[in-house]
């Protein structure tokens, strides 16, 4: 297993971590395979979405506070309630194909750690699966 | 990596690709494995739910339309904001279990396209993991 | 394939198969690989999250309660509509790590099924992946 550190900066963000995990698969040569990508935390997640327009992780973000409202009766103490809601919603677990040493994504994706309590640091968890294709 | 080319008609439909991921299988001839599906994709996800009624995929639809308004202050100029964030909602990889030559669906799964911004022309990019299994 | 079975109590809970999970694992003897968990059911969900504080669950339940409400016009008879969509967004399928025969989680990781519409039996089918791994 691999592991990536990621020092989050804001209360809520996505940050591309697409040039690290195809870093990481140059790395390691991997030439035909499945990225497993995992996010080992509670109050952050992982997701796929554009990365070529900064303003769809601001919208994503928006939506998420609008769906997950601050104002319910929560009953965990610590205050960050909707961040442990919105790491459910966008979940914890990637998988992504590798062919010819290049991680396949379609044209205007990104890989975002999907931050809901930060600034933190945190981790993103990378294993290789490497021939057994079919 | 396989790719399913799926031509979608409405602005938001749930396309079910359960038979052609099934038949996929079946081509590749592969008895036991995982079957990894991916959508490269930013404005449509994967998801599995219900298919035998087909009021469950527009109950879907209707839920995550109330979930994410289009009357939200977004900052994206193409007006599809909403479906940037259903697809982080509903995801773009899934993987499946495959046993004696057959997807291992429960009783009333299907695997389903989700699109939110059609009509468009997309994939499913579909890879096979076959032996080095417990 | 290995199946568990878990009998939920309430009609919306978030059952806790961290330990059942585990124990598979060093049940099968695997040192080093990934683990595939698979809900074959469409009411209900996998999803990872706190499980140190009970109270996390809850307001998980609550939000999800909140985002996707009870009365919305659906069209699905059996009055279930929101189970099938709550499982949508928690999602049916996980992978995890495993290294030196532990599953890896973070430190406040626990793994969940998520049930929107019990009392039920239900199934979590696990899979493992040994070897092959860069």
């Amino acid at each position: 297993m691999l592991k990536l550190e990621i020092q989050t900066v804001r209360k809520e963000e996505l940050v591309d971590i697409t040039d690290r995990v195809a870093q990481a698969i140059r790395d390691v040569n991997l030439k035909k395979g499945i990225a497993l990508i995992y996010a080992p935390h509670t109050t952050c997640g992982l997701t796929i979405n554009e990365n070529a327009d900064p303003d769809v992780a601001t919208d994503i973000l928006l939506a998420l506070r609008k769906a997950v409202p601050d104002n319910l009766p929560y009953a965990h103490l610590e205050g960050n309630s909707t961040a442990h809601v919105k790491a459910s919603i966008t979940g914890s677990s990637l998988q992504l194909m590798v062919e010819d040493g290049e991680l396949q994504l379609g044209r205007w994706q990104g890989i975002f750690l999907a931050e809901f309590d930060g600034p933190r640091k945190r981790q993103v968890w990378l294993q290789f699966i490497q021939g057994s294709l079919l």
